[in-house]
């Protein structure tokens, strides 16, 4: 079987790829091939099998048909414009978040056999604030232009699944935390930077007060929740190919804590709460909380506790980021 | 102000179109001008105002553009492709119903005063089956692609509110009854049929049993919905743009008792349950009912009773049909 990872060169697509290369196989099927393809072309990945490496837009009909070849079993399709870039740019978000995914839907359709589609949805794409517990059966109301995009792929996707095109699982991430690499535009570039940077032993300014609380997961607990869509039976989904899997509530101080605990108080002094009213008047239309029990009973895995997550980022990201950054 | 009627030429459109000639304003705003865009060039409608009729396609930028002037401050977004050629031909349904909508939205970015858009999303945008009861906030899982395709146009039409580009009111139509024009091949073909057939003395079957119930609203009340919607005060819609109106439920059983009521026991006696299970796999799937109470609290009107519906039927579109389909 064939795998193609699209947004291969992100961040946890490349995370993904990883572990299929080391697991060499998925749901009991030895990988044939896989095929990483994002916009500049992605760092090749050691692997027992052929992996090749392809630089294309989702929109170039010919770049799509090259990243998914016919013997394609599986594609996980990460590829996006994300939140904050989404909102700054429509036109661009539309493109590549909607007409990208229909672009793949379209591919799928030549495929003589339906490949299974893994698609990370968002949290976004719900509203409902810091009181929330999302419900499985609740509604999605964005508030945001990439919720919106991704809440219109999921549709095209249920509707994509129903036709026989493909067989989609479209997981609604959470806030992933931590994040490697450095403080960004988005809104939620604190939830990662909170923990990340006292590791890199920088100071960080937190925008929002110690008891907010955001809906998070882990790199790894994400790269797991990937692995099971891939290959748990579809069956159960029925039209409802959306999954809300089951995150975490964690509040700033809990996160504060959970890093005191593994790095010590030095760590946590290197936190300065700075409140940023322009910050919290976006993050706090978020959902920090969910009750996801459809998930749960599909068999996707619970989440592991804050210092796990802490203590993942330290042995897989934290050499890589301080060399990235310059950093000693 | 300018008014557009993308869709202009259908049945629905050209009862609108009639409507705002007589009224010669909207919203106590006069119209001074009205544009009828559909694939086939509409018929003229006489009016005080110029009413230009244009033929054009939703996917041509250039078309778009002559059919929505400058100075247009409401457009009424009828053009779509219906449930059963949606399913037929997928492409179509994409490229009409979702990217015909993307393509009204970035026109109306053009405009330097974001227009009023009046949307009729649909009943077939949600689940549910006979026993449904579709509450304000539940979420639409569509059970075929006009369904989806309705659901991710609602979503893009929300985002596009948001942003300013335009005004957005999408109201979800349920089964619209009578229709005028011939038996077809959409499973909702019946509902209109058991009524009008008999009107013009043909003999009818009936696909699903007597006690099979149905969310239907008149000709009248989605007109009369359409024109609320273009002038209503958008600001308590907030960020959700959709509304289920206040359509009514009405078994197959009642809408013959209504008929028997206005037009005679003789009329009744054409309608013969024939029971086929193709339409009625289709068709079951469909949420009979609703509770709109947040549709009432926007000021939609509630529904007229089903003899008020027939009568209608006989004095707005009797003639008509019978002319049309060369009855005598």
């Amino acid at each position: 079987m064939h795998i193609t990872i699209l947004g291969g060169g992100g961040f946890l697509g490349r995370k993904l790829a990883q572990r299929l290369a080391a697991d060499g196989a998925l749901g009991g099927r030895a990988i044939t091939g896989m095929t990483l393809f994002d916009l500049a072309e992605p760092a090749p990945v050691p692997a027992s099998f052929t992996v090749r490496t392809l630089a294309g837009d989702l929109g170039d009909a010919a770049a799509l048909t090259a990243a998914i070849p016919d013997d394609t079993g599986a594609i996980f399709h990460l590829a996006a414009v994300v939140s904050a870039a989404a909102e700054a740019d429509y036109d661009l978000g539309i493109r590549v978040n909607l007409l990208g995914t229909l672009a793949v839907v379209n591919r799928c359709r030549e495929l003589v056999v339906a490949p299974r589609v893994v698609f990370p949805s968002s949290v976004a794409s719900f509203g409902g604030g810091q009181d929330a517990r999302v419900r499985d059966d609740e509604r999605q109301v964005p508030t945001n232009s990439y919720g919106a995009q991704k809440a219109m792929a999921e549709l095209a996707l249920n509707d994509a699944s129903r036709r026989g095109f493909l067989d989609a699982v479209c997981i609604r991430l959470p806030t992933v935390v931590v994040r490697p690499g450095r403080p960004n535009k988005a809104a939620s570039s604190f939830a990662s930077a909170i923990l990340r940077e006292p590791l890199l032993g920088l100071a960080t300014d937190c925008p929002v007060f110690p008891d907010f609380r955001l809906w998070i997961c882990s790199p790894r607990s994400a790269v797991a929740w990937f692995l099971h869509a891939a290959t748990m039976d579809t069956a159960p989904l029925g039209l409802e190919r959306g999954v809300n899997p089951p995150g975490m509530t964690a509040s700033v101080a809990e996160m504060l804590d959970a890093l005191e605990s593994v790095a010590g108080a030095e760590a946590r002094r290197l936190v300065h709460i700075v409140p940023d009213t322009v910050v919290q008047d976006i993050v706090r239309g978020w959902p920090s909380g969910f009750v996801p029990d459809r998930a749960l009973a599909l068999g996707f895995a619970g989440h592991e506790p804050l210092a796990d997550v802490v203590r993942a980022f330290m042995g897989d990201d934290l050499a890589a980021t301080k060399a990235d950054r310059g950093l000693a």
